[in-house]
């Protein structure tokens, strides 16, 4: 019998699940829709009868050896969701017991940033390394930190928010409450928000001037940036020169061999890369100069959510046997 | 046999060295001029010179099972002094290996403050703690993280180099080569320079100015501020609220138990850790807000630098053991 996990990416819109091997071939996936659910419960036990369906219908014998699961605000200790910002269902939700008691495995949870880091690890292009960060660019901005060969996950489980480290105390409105965080400057809706700045600011005719701000996308700024548009392009520069300034700090915390830039904005490539790498280097101490390298992703498709969150479930196994030796 | 190792500290002024056993007893401890000796070969022979005889001068039968040595700008990985600023000798020292030769035993070196915190986790107040943070304030600003139980080295050895991320980007001049590090602002120096620039802004009476910047020190600073000087209050404030603030991005990194403030500065108590723990909080993402202690090191006294080397000898033959059960 050929040993599986589930990997399940729980989010405000859609909750993503697939069979995945320890190889990373997703072998069946599926997706439901997440708040058309009116109790939690309920998503639940449509999740854990797609799953029974998923692995009943494969050709030849499988084991399901374990579930992991990526969620914002997912907390790795706990087991638990808490407090999510993009759910209906508020407080404190016990998803590790209510997944493992119907389906009898073990359930790992954790934010979907870290499941991207343990992600790249298993299947993405930081199998080789020990240190290294991922930096996922979606609405918001998500970070997972390996050091050691470990996922940092920190005293209560809530390690690598760099996307609520602060870029200006008297700063853009962010949704944690603070002002200034990364996150309102580099994310989806930070670039949106740069662009309407520069509109503001500037007199320069643009593309986007026709576009209102809920219709604006990451896309369409890629677009006419790549067609020439100079606040399009002005706005990759500004993300760009504030995520490599940032990412300075953060290398004189964990001193990384590389950092991963992952989805949405990461599309970009030249365009938010090379502001980022170089503003990183400008600002590094110089003993880290030259030494720590800003890469896309391994695991830029589809399916990067659910090999994320299966990984955590082979990394589990494998830290097990390791100290069981 | 009781097994001890060797703990050395090189500073620029002194090398202190002592013989620690298991418990943290120092057995014997001494120190030794640094730069009196022309060649750095020269200061290793009188080293283990001393090691040796030591050893053999205590009471009962000992047998050292490794050394560990903490120095600005060690290199754990490759056992080596690299460009340190505060040593005559320039380039890359092979420290490990020129003192494993002749005594026969593994040398592990560190920088200082990262043995300072594996020093808190093997015989300070971190002993059941997997995840904190010791700042040292000595002239400069050093800090070792530990995470999952280990202490992050990062991949080139040079992990946890917090007094050089940014306070801002167009301020005070640093050693590194930057503008605007955080060790300008909170060390010995970093505070001296902020009482300097407060007698420059205000008008106030303080019995500082009649101090010159050469002669000032921390010990004058905090008396004047207990006995009520405000310019002096005012610096420690100062210090505290930049310290805090920086703490708090640190914080959303690695998420602490604990963050240790330990030597100079530090000793000044309430007058530095008020501000610093009312400027964290504040400027946490309120996931973290009281969850995070700031708390002075258990190691305040002579013989700390000589225990954080030391240390590192213990907490590697306890990950050795770890693995091979």
């Amino acid at each position: 019998m050929k040993e599986v996990t589930v990997g399940i990416d729980i989010g405000g819109t859609n909750t993503k699940f697939g069979v995945v091997d320890r190889a990373g071939n997703v072998l069946f996936h599926d997706s439901i829709k997440t708040q058309q659910h009116e109790e939690f419960s309920d998503l639940i036990n449509d999740l854990v009868k797609a799953i029974r369906d998923a692995i009943a219908g494969l050709d030849g014998s499988y084991n399901l050896v374990g579930i992991g699961v990526g969620a914002a605000n997912g907390n790795y200790y706990k087991g638990t969701i808490e407090h999510a910002t993009n759910l209906k269902w508020k407080g404190i939700i016990p998803l590790a017991e209510m997944l493992s008691k119907p389906l009898g495995v073990p359930v790992l949870v954790t934010n979907d940033a870290n499941a991207a880091a343990v992600g790249e690890m298993v299947y993405g292009a930081a199998r080789n390394m020990k240190d290294f960060i991922v930096i996922t660019l979606g609405t918001g901005l998500g970070s997972g930190i390996v050091s050691n060969g470990k996922l940092v996950n920190g005293k209560h489980g809530i390690a690598g928010e760099l996307g609520h480290t602060t870029v200006n105390y008297a700063g853009r409105y962010c949704n944690c409450g603070k002002r200034g965080c990364l996150e309102t400057y580099v994310s989806a809706t930070g670039i949106k928000r740069s662009v309407y700045k520069l509109l503001a600011d500037h007199l320069e005719p643009s593309e986007l001037r026709g576009i209102s701000f809920d219709d604006l996308n990451t896309k369409m700024i890629t677009e006419a940036a790549i067609r020439g548009d100079i606040i399009a392009r002005e706005a990759f520069e500004y993300s760009g020169r504030i995520l490599g300034t940032k990412l300075a700090e953060t290398v004189a915390h964990t001193d990384p061999e590389a950092i991963f830039l992952f989805g949405g904005l990461s599309l970009a490539g030249d365009l938010i890369f090379k502001p980022t790498i170089k503003h990183m280097e400008v600002n590094l101490m110089p003993l880290f100069r030259g030494k720590v390298k800003i890469l896309p992703s391994g695991l830029q498709n589809q399916a990067a959510p659910i090999l994320g969150a299966s990984s955590l479930v082979w990394n589990h196994l494998e830290e097990k046997n390791q100290i069981s030796i």
